[in-house]
């Protein structure tokens, strides 16, 4: 193969991946019309309830917490709430933007440094993860920081009416991953089962075949749940998490006395976190290369690890440079005594905490170990089996995270209240730029291989290739995990914040009005589940039949003489998506005003703990079950190659019986677990590519 | 066809239903001799516990509750709590063994009077159902009162310790439901699984083949695990929510009183169902005689709805007479001001909210409406679908009878605080009688078909028996959603009993040890679903051993020359459900154990409230998805005959992709809703029985 060769296969490469990318773009840019409307909306919404609290008077008025002083008008504090929320939604949608443009840009360099060596390439791979993972996090930090900043420029002493408006940013970021999850979900699934059930089962042809109409949008559902969903969900826990946790320190001792470094604790954590990172991510690329193909799997799970370590020192550093040896915490009404120590022990028991969950997570879907085994061997006896071990994984996975998480709630709580949990859940989140990077060098280098593959460039550089996406497999799972526990720890801070700030003392379970709110936040996970599910059945219903009707309706589309409509069923499912999202979303979002308006605070904050310790049950069990589905499915399919295990191929090649009953299992799982999307695009990148380049693939470009 | 004829057929079956009775009584006396020894180890447990909190001394001691009053020793309240337990748990074994036995009986009756009318057949049918209904009933009611009387003549005054005592018999009739569910439904799974996996996919051969090993075992598993485990848990659910009663009223007004009418209104409420249910059954099967085949659906739908409205009238009537016009209850250390028509209005809402969340049941798992139909109609595009939207069902399954439940606790906690809560369930049961009457019908119906069929009886003959069966299917929902929604109220007003005799004055949210606890608490029906999930596999597995084992052994068994040895199935069936239930058993038992021992009460208190806010959820959401997964096979597999619609012929017949989707779905069902085996009974037993008869099925009848 000549140098030319390989560049023309790498500029085929490149114009398909801009076909995609579109695609995706065009979603995108369809999705953020669609919020940037709910977000006016809502910022309206925002302004209009916090501003009518003193009928929008214009006048100062005491304080609420700090006796004795005078604070804003409430009018300003909705102004600059609404701000926030918007910048906080801008930022979210930014990140994800981002992020997603950085691993598309990615995939082709980490081909062309495999030529070099299996060390160039890592490097390449996950420097490139990495710099995902450090835009997402530094950009949340600064827009934090200026925004504080420049909020302060009118609040001046006021910092309760400033970090109250600041919690705007929070919000913002939290609703626009909600909807990004939920819109990237349904898209990604309509996709796929459309394009699936029609290409495969009805006119049998190979998955990923560029004659089916769908065969783009799957792809760009891929990139779009996966990247974009995964970056702006991190965001918004990590702002939710920030947020309240500076409004807590508001009302706090550190307001009173306004020491702002005190108050900036969260901030500084943050910061700490990125150095920390900073340095990990240059101990795995420059100091410590990667030299064999064994040595990239290790190298990856050694990155949480050193991560942790090193900012469990930060963490000391930070805490008793920061904070006062002595200082208060608002708790509840009630005052807390708290010592710098204990609030690095906070921080301290979340970042383990994260890392338990990250490893238990990879325990139970890697197919390294028994567990994913397991269910690929109940496959030997039918697709019920398989769906039964599957479900049973799942909700025995969520024993260990749920301990940890309890450990973490019961040491932050104690030490500090409300304001150690919201400081446990950044802890778990400082080493959000190493986890976001592991995250995303997964679908980077599974799309290398593909490139490699397409481009036609020797065995050993795809085994260079094939070695980074399999490491990538199995490490995806430990981010994954930080992302479940730290959103559960943050829903936890942000109930305490909500308490706090409701002036509720206690939220009492044999209190009726409490139970039953209890009882109803327990079944919103359910009903929020039950929508979703449905949603995606009825846009992946609306695909099935527009892929038919081309079918049918195109001349010579079966036998590749004409181009398919792609742009057509972008349309749809970007369509069905954005329509369909608005359910789910709605309920989130009205469920807690309707409760709080008609049955006031106690049954809505016993709302929100029944929907907090029930959402976290389903939220782990679901992503467990479909992980574990996904990589049963890849261990009968991966392992059937050489240096497989004798158990691993008495259940393949693919299309054996137990291969047909793991991909049940595999289609089964993307609706309850949007996020494991990435690890399935590979394969079918690669099929296109491996096909001769058809201008018509390009059809939905412009 | 003579009635000679006729008559040596009714003696084949009866062999036959002999046969599969020894196999389930040789598993219910096993099954008992566990338990006994389970018994009488718990209660020693209970007597050491309780005896020691006064270092066994037998000295009386000041009342707890009622000042200025001495009560009986703690050792004598250890010992009548040891006795009312072991109690309890006989009359549940009693229960579940003689219902088992009046439906096995009744089988025959009704195909013979199947001959003389369509009428008569179903007043049989109906009336065998009652017969269990109300001896359970009456048996629960019957012993407790006894109790009562009989410890009285020890403790005279001392009704604090009198009824403290009797709370033992709900904990021995919800024990034994426990282990009865829990073993009957691993016995079912192990069974089933077993003979469909070897027999019909490796070796081809029908299901309910008598060449298959596994036929009788998995025959016995469904009678054990329906009628015997249907009736152990209602009674569970009745003693229970009895006893709380009972306890919060003797440390109220009417225990200060020495008021003993009012104590018991419980049981009179209970009684006065009773006198309803007998009026109901009356109108049923004497007064408006079902006279077409279309008469039999809406006579057994009324049934519910008629008892409700009839025991409104009589909860009135006992609410008055029984009751003073005011008292006073125990609220959590407060007092409670209650009127006696306050407590007419728990009873009647938790009447209506069991009628509301049965027909909700019924809607969500019969396949007469769209949602059942949906997911039939979702097998067309696989076993992936179909799985994907039963789940979805079970979600929003979730969503109305929460609702009901959350409206019944609000008022019965509102108006009589732990005491409402307990008599709104009691309300619940009190039509307990025709809710177990229409559960039953279903399998008795049943299996007068395939007696019908087996005896050669006229197809005039079988269309009646067929009708009644299918009107049995759709209404056995209602049944369920009744003991579903009474567990939860159940499990509350527990709850509430424990919280009062603890003394636990608040179980507040924000104490980090309550939300641990709630947090813990949501987790464990998880842990509990992955442990019962995976027992059933792993029995499952052996199972499949033993008669692949079989096969490969026994010359000449394929041939149908030799005979399986069915006892050893049932054997390995019966010793794995026997070991595998205990880890869950021990979960549920140790939980509280080690959260009360180790972390205090509050722990405790938060994770009882969290696992019951958690666990409804799952419970009827499992519930619903196997009910409707079941349904929606049988829509395919029954409306491609005379009279389906359209829609149900576009899916069928048995064999299509369809089918096979949806018999996916229906094998997914069982683990995770043992109580739904019933109505996957009947096929079986007519398969076995349209073979000629041979000898070699009677092996395991000694």
């Amino acid at each position: 193969m000549t140098t030319g060769e390989a560049m023309s296969g790498l500029r085929r490469a490149n114009r398909l991946a801009w076909a995609g990318e579109g695609g995706a773009n065009s979603f995108l840019f369809t999705q953020y019309k669609y919020l940037a409307a709910f977000t006016a909306i809502f910022a309206v919404v925002i302004f209009l309830f916090l501003g009518s609290v003193h009928r929008f008077s214009t006048d100062s008025r005491p304080c609420k917490y700090t006796r004795g002083r005078t604070c804003k008008p409430a009018l300003a504090n909705a102004t600059f709430s609404a701000i926030a929320f918007l910048l906080g939604a801008a930022t979210s949608v930014v990140s994800g933007y981002l992020g997603m443009r950085i691993a598309t840009y990615a995939n082709a360099r980490t081909t062309l440094e495999a030529r070099r060596g299996i060390g160039a390439a890592f490097a390449t791979a996950f420097r490139s993860g990495a710099v995902m993972g450090f835009l997402l996090a530094s950009l949340g930090l600064l827009v934090l920081y200026a925004t504080i900043k420049v909020f302060g420029l009118y609040y001046g002493d006021d910092w309760e009416g400033l970090y109250g408006s600041v919690t705007g940013y929070g919000l913002g970021g939290s609703s626009m991953a909600l909807f990004g999850r939920v819109g990237g979900g349904i898209y990604t699934k309509a996709a796929d089962v459309g394009a699936d059930l029609v290409g495969k089962v009805e006119r049998n042809i190979p998955e990923d075949d560029p004659r089916n109409p769908a065969v783009i949008a799957d792809n760009v559902g891929d990139n779009v749940g996966d990247i974009a969903g995964m970056g702006s969900d991190l965001f918004g826990s990590y702002a939710e998490s920030t947020c309240a946790a500076l409004f807590v320190a508001s009302i706090s001792s550190f307001g009173a006395d306004h020491d702002f470094a005190a108050v900036a604790y969260p901030l500084l954590i943050s910061a700490a976190g990125l150095l920390v990172c900073l340095v990990t991510t240059l101990l795995a690329t420059d100091l410590f290369m990667v030299k064999t193909v064994r040595g990239v799997a290790p190298a990856l799970k050694l990155q949480p690890i050193i991560s942790t370590v090193l900012m469990t020192v930060a963490a000391l550093v930070v805490s008793f440079a920061a904070l006062p040896a002595n200082f208060t915490m608002f708790d509840f009404g009630a005052v807390k005594q708290v010592k710098n120590w204990h609030l690095f022990f906070c921080v301290a028991i979340g970042l383990w905490t994260g890392l338990a969950i990250g490893f238990t997570t990879e325990y139970f879907t890697s197919n390294a170990y028994s567990p994913v085994r397991d269910v690929a061997d109940s496959c030997k006896t039918g697709a019920a089996t398989n769906v039964i071990f599957g479900l049973a994984l799942g909700y025995k996975s969520v024993i260990v995270p749920v301990f940890a998480i309890a450990v973490s709630i019961y040491v932050g709580f104690t030490l500090a209240s409300i304001y150690g949990i919201a400081v446990a859940a950044l802890g778990m989140l400082s080493t959000v730029a190493t986890g976001l990077a592991i995250d995303a060098y997964g679908p980077i280098s599974d799309n290398a291989g593909g490139i490699a593959e397409m481009a036609g460039m020797s065995r050993r550089i795809r085994q260079r290739t094939d070695a980074l996406d399999a490491a990538g497999n199995t490490t995806a799972a430990i981010g994954k995990g930080f992302a479940i526990g730290s959103a559960a720890l943050v829903s936890l801070a942000l109930f305490g914040a909500f308490v706090s700030r409701a002036g509720v003392a206690d939220v009492n379970v044999l209190n009726p009005k409490v139970f039953v709110g209890l009882l109803v936040g327990a079944m919103l996970p359910y009903w929020f589940s039950a929508m979703t599910m449905r949603s995606m059945g009825s846009a992946a219903l609306k695909m099935v039949e527009e892929v038919r009707r081309q079918f049918a309706a195109i001349p010579g589309l079966m036998e590749g003489r004409a181009a398919p409509d792609y742009a057509r069923c972008v349309r749809i499912s970007t369509d069905a998506s954005l329509r369909e999202m608005m359910p789910p979303g709605a309920l989130v979002l009205l469920a807690p005003l309707l409760a709080g308006t008609f049955f006031g605070v106690r049954t809505l904050a016993g709302l929100l703990a029944g929907a907090l310790v029930s959402g976290v049950q389903i939220a782990i069990s679901a992503s467990n079950s479909g992980g574990a589905w996904d990589n049963a499915k890849k261990y009968i399919e991966m392992f059937t190659q050489a240096g497989a295990s004798d158990h691993a191929k008495s259940l393949g090649p693919k299309g054996s019986d137990a291969h047909k009953a793991a991909v049940i299992g595999d289609t089964i799982a993307v609706p309850q677990h949007p996020d494991q999307a990435h690890g399935r695009r590979v394969p079918r990148v690669r099929a296109i590519l491996r096909r001769p380049w058809r201008p018509d693939i390009q059809v939905d470009r412009g």
